[in-house]
């Protein structure tokens, strides 16, 4: 067996150094404008002695932000003195995308979220995964990754996990999710289509390492209610494991928890046009009920298309943009969840 | 003094003739992918005897919705039968960048409410500017031009016109914007720097003819808030010139007005950043009072920047995308409206 | 009234001097990539003694070969010593566009067929039409603007000319027409749409110069008939003229004229989708006989869409790409000639 | 050995099922502008108990038409009733290919014919071949994928197939050849340089799968004989197989058949400038006769180039555009043809 | 005679106020991604009672640094208390190309000092150029528009005036450029195809505003030794003024002064290729030498092209990439200076 | 093990026939604009009997110029008879990128010195790479792959090699290095960062075979002092290696060595802004000087920002454009040389 590859990425900081620490990883892009030049990707790394190790990650997708604002908030309020064990983080994973408020990378097109263990000889995108997956991964008990709903999907905020077959990290999972302290949550089976193995937590599952997502709201905008969540769900993250100590956890609301069953959940557009949405965020529909009307302005005198809902459950997502084609999704259904 | 030119788009409806029509407006654009074809603008003229002529307009930006969205459901509603005078209706009106999902043009960058009364041997949009400023503006008694935020902002849905110097006009601009029946308008002095007489409504100002705006919502998307208010309003406008009859008047809610001050109601980013509101749309807030936070999750361990209101005002406008660059606005407050 | 602005191409040609001269058009053009750099625009004149001047231009649209090739030859061929008069070549007019293969102008898009006079302040496009329209128009006693079809239109090859109401204008269009000795002719009324008095030849009958255009082919390809037919219609002209001997004179066949009467020759796409003609060009077509097939492959269970010729014709141009949006011109037909 | 992969993407129909069904390829595509959306590729299966299995491919490349045309007709054609065993159709395999009418994928730039057999976790043109390759191929016991020249190449209409070392395979796809009824044929040895095993007939071949192709036209047009061959040509597979019954069988002409022998049958272009081909498609030319000539417009004054033909052969294809460059391939001969 | 046309940017400095003002040039520019934004260009008056005015303007061409430098530092380092009189210092003129690091704007691709006086309803280029024109130009009792050769050149760092047939005025041109204290200068008659009366500096003088240039290296970088030139010459015309004290003069050496010909001082590329120089910047050549090598690596075999000097003169300017394609600039040559 | 896969190009020349012969590498490349077309990279192999093989490879950065030209005059002036061996020269190794005058390829924008070995399913860029490492390095007793800085460095000319564990290797090296006869020599350890295993010569090494490359200049320009070194360092290896007799070698001047040490010899840009270098190319700078600084223009009022060396050093390299982001290279640093 071959010994595994190393990442080509220079990394700043020491993850078993005490203190805190703040420096880059530094990955070598020779482009034509900066032929020896890094995209410089912020990284943090807070450590107390011996301890369990939390990862908290952002901007993996670059259009979303409440997880980017509460990492920078975080960076400048932890000090090691008040911790014990270690935090890493690291606000801006997909850097460039970060940087052009995109979801995938303006440089290689590439999603990061869908090319998981990615490849340490291959385009930026592919050496941020392999860092990620063979650097940060394997040193954490648990990973928090901070998604919102980006430029097409707004997302009443919440927390999220997924339901893997092995029972212990399932337990730690829900623990996790609990502990977090988000008014919503929802539990995924690793339903096919969205991401699969291929997505950061999906990788890390595979690993045994528990993980926790967010959608915390979308748009690509900051909201305040998002924001707060992800504030405080991160504050306690720290304190379920240990880091923080137990006076320092948040009080939360209770967490209503839905399950996200499979595809006939997901509402999709039929023909291209202008979407109108039909229910709102948080609404509880029923089987047949008028999802969203499709409307073609450029021939006004033509009929409207009307598509339905094809389950009962609860709006836990729709798409934002008013133009919309065949195949986008409208709409997310979260269903009854059966621990 | 030279023959005022002559608009180059052939126009499928004839303005004089009863009935319902529809058709296309047919600008020519030779291009390398079809050099004889034209732009199909769909028009819709509907028209009983003699009365009044109401103008109705939507994606005059191409990507606000709910006027797009509210046309298209008139043209499919209103017959000849049921009115007496005329109702033109324009739904896509900047029609590339409707198809585009895009405030301007894709085809040469320009904002159509930026380049009044346009150019008949001009590019694209300055053909489109130019026969709505001499086919359709001068027809008409009244003009309804349909606006949401657009992709950058968010407003509360609204209704607005402008406080012109010539006072019928102006009487009939408020006559006009309560008869439209949303919960919320505000009344503009032409602010410097908001597109001035290069508006479609500043443009038609100056042949004295009343026009109406609209804010409906924004953010790129639809939502049913600002529709229903879209389709009100419409039909209550027709009401109003009494081209429906008084039956047919929607009940809609007091209408609150504000003014629109100055350049210091607006507020804009002072770095480049990402943008956190810290307030919500529809407060009302204090000179003093912070604004916006911008962050820098790239340099995560860097201070954030806030910034203040500079007056007392109700908070009309904000921006929507996180990243954001000096210059950009985040909010427009709505001040004290003196008549 | 001012004095007219002077181009700023310079010119490497003297019109006025004996002999074969060929330089550039120096059209400086300041770009990020050669701030003092020029667009070397290729010109040729052939001068001997006094007598009748022949203006030859081709390249017009960068992607209509037949008129470059005839001409680079012809600039081979020609030499003061056969000739008596002079002979202005042109061969790639849009210089731009030629070198792209594009029917406009990669630099600023513009068609230069659209946009005559130009102006010697405006883009590079503008620029290149001033030169021509202040430069080279005026000391023409003939024009000749050789055209095919370009990239998204096939044409029977013909050679044209427009129905002036200047009776001594149209008797020398009609001369120069016969002449040219192609085996097909269509005379246009400057049908609105396509183009008017914005192209080259419709600016210089504003002068009240004759012009002839020509349509040898197209798809963006060269074709050896559409060529022989150019080659020998640009020597016809230069006999013609006087300006060859007429013992120069090559025998071409009898020339079919059509007219081409309006609109309601030219058939335009309803939807988008795939174009499958139902007829052949040079066929004979009736009033409401079918014209073509809109494919939906993308929904291939959808039914087509068919459209119809509203009139009797001869199938004078037809689309090339299959992929086609409503708007588009699939067929152009020639009508009965009323001369 | 690792077991393989599966593809990612969700299939709407039921392979197995008896009946007709349509529906589509989904292919997540986590995008900017639609994170959850799919690419719909549309697929049709019709099954009628055991039998055969026919898999029609057309869109391979977005810019060819006739095939789309045909198996689009096909779709609205063929009932479960009419036939025995099972009929396969995928006609917009490159689907964001062919809704832009390219020849490769927009999305990714890709060239689905050159990449067989795929990656389950590629990019999307990958994905595509990789559904094809292991869901779609193996299903068949004949494959026919349609193709014409596309944009840059014009061919004389015709079916092709590979003579392949295995002679019971062989035997297979000289039988399809002759069925199909086209009034010509080539086979080809698999000369290096033109896909080889990563086109989708490549690969499957060395899956013992017999398969045809087809070259009916070009020039990114539909042409109604190409389109005519190819409907009949589809037919007369299906009776081929069994599938239709004998009464079915469309009379076709006498299949003349060239042999395809190597790059000394291809001529090159060798400067760029504009191509003037010298001989017609379907010409029988000699070797050292000239096959183009290459035009300097841009430098009239300089002489032209001129190409010949290294071999004997029949005028197969030619390239459509005028404008080339070095390594263009001008014109492919068909040779003698040896069983 | 209309009153001529305002600016539509605000302003938000005072020019007549005294004291140290900074701020924006807000130039509204309502785009996509921001409805209601300004482009930020950063403007500063420094003003200490009556006096002259002195104008500074850098950053016309965006990849033009010495003198953006030496601005941002000038506006550090003066107090309104250490002068007498005006200085108006305008950094970053092209705002949107100094951002970019381009020639020309990003945003309509056009180069600021080719359009003088612009537009105020023009692109944004235009409206800058207006503002430049009209609020600035008429206020300077001497201009100083800092430039370098950009990316595309590389001059002998120098300051340049031009030889105006007001007499009065070209005294002032040359008692400016003698205080300025560079070591070269050259004086150009205004020679047609290199910006003409189009430039900010050919448009003051036809205002009959002194104007000085700079030429201060280039090839897109920052070379200390343009630096200290233009430092040094920025204080010394603030000193010729008066607005500072002649104790602050800094010595400087005697300035050699050429002239600028015309045209056959330059020299263009004959071909497309690989740029060698025959000699250095700051060589003196003659009539009839040597000047550039074109090679043509992509056909090594093929002999390379020379080109020669058409004239005796100081190698004042040469072109930085080694690509080039026919009419880009190689050198320019200064000639004898006769006053 | 499986079989090596094959290159899929097709080579015109016989590496292993006697004589000098010249053509291309074809590689396919099955585009839109040309379906059967190749990449026509141009090579050139002279052989006369036994004896060693040279391999000679510019353009492997399509904007490095100065081995493009020499390898260019290589070609014309190198005859079977004057040799004895093999020497392969490959003037634009990346020929798309040579093309464009830009550093990496514009068909799949990857850098061919950061992709060895290749793939030969692979895209363009890839291909090359795989042909250079199955074909062209294996046949070489050394290899010379010129660069310089291109468009965003600038080097002072040297020649440099890299110091490997093997002893044996790392002679041949220091021999070849010093048998080039360039003023200045670096040898860099294998730092990690820039290229290491996947340029040509880290892939070289892999194998055993000795490697030199240069860095001739740069700024994406030609320098005749770079050009002069290359084309006697070129001469001199055939020397050294007895490919032309000791009577050709050319006098070089005395080589000083560097050390190429670690990324402490590396400064880069810590904020974007205007980069204004305070060290020149072949100074002697001390740990603490100041390096650089970095100006903000667009805020002219605040205060530029320093940074200085982390070592003692001789100045081998900077950045070449003005405008700089985070993690740009601005200098590169020489060390002392321990052999």
């Amino acid at each position: 067996m071959p010994e595994p590859r190393k990442s080509r990425i220079l990394c700043d900081v020491d993850f078993d150094r005490d203190g805190a620490q703040h420096g880059f990883l530094r990955l070598f892009h020779s482009s034509h404008a900066s032929a020896y030049g890094f995209l410089p990707i912020p990284i943090v790394v807070i450590r107390n002695g011996e301890g369990p190790t939390a990862l908290f990650v952002s901007g993996n997708h670059g259009d979303e932000y409440e997880g980017q604002v509460a990492l920078a908030n975080l960076v400048k309020r932890l000090t090691p003195e008040a911790i014990k064990g270690r935090v890493i983080i690291l606000p801006t994973a997909n850097f460039p995308a970060a940087m052009a408020g995109n979801r995938v990378s303006p440089i290689d097109n590439l999603n990061l979220n869908r090319i998981f263990p990615g490849d340490p000889d291959g385009s930026v995108t592919q050496q941020i995964a392999y860092f990620i997956a063979t650097e940060l991964i394997p040193r954490a008990d648990l990973i928090c990754d901070l998604h919102s709903g980006g430029s097409s999907l707004l997302y009443v905020p919440c927390v999220l996990t997924s339901q893997v077959p092995d029972r212990a990290l399932y337990a730690k999972h829900m623990a996790a999710l609990r502990a977090f302290g988000a008014p919503l949550a929802y539990v995924q089976g690793r339903a096919q289509g969205q991401g699969g193995n291929q997505t950061l937590g999906g990788y890390a599952e595979t690993l045994g390492i528990p993980t926790l997502g967010s959608e915390l709201g979308g748009g690509g905008c900051v909201t305040p209610a998002g924001l707060r969540i992800a504030e405080r769900g991160v504050n306690n993250l720290l304190v379920h494991l240990g880091i923080l100590p137990e006076s320092e956890r948040l009080e939360g609301e209770a967490t209503e928890v839905f399950g996200l069953a499979g595809q006939d959940h997901f509402v999709y557009t039929p023909e291209a046009g202008v979407f109108e949405p039909l229910v709102e965020l948080g609404d509880r529909v029923k089987a047949g009920q008028p999802a969203a009307r499709i409307h073609f302005p450029e021939t006004p005198w033509a009929p409207f298309v009307e598509c339905t809902f094809a389950n009962d459950g609860f709006v836990l997502c729709k798409r934002q943009p008013g133009r919309t084609v065949r195949g986008d999704c409208l709409f997310v259904l979260g269903g009854a969840f059966q621990e």
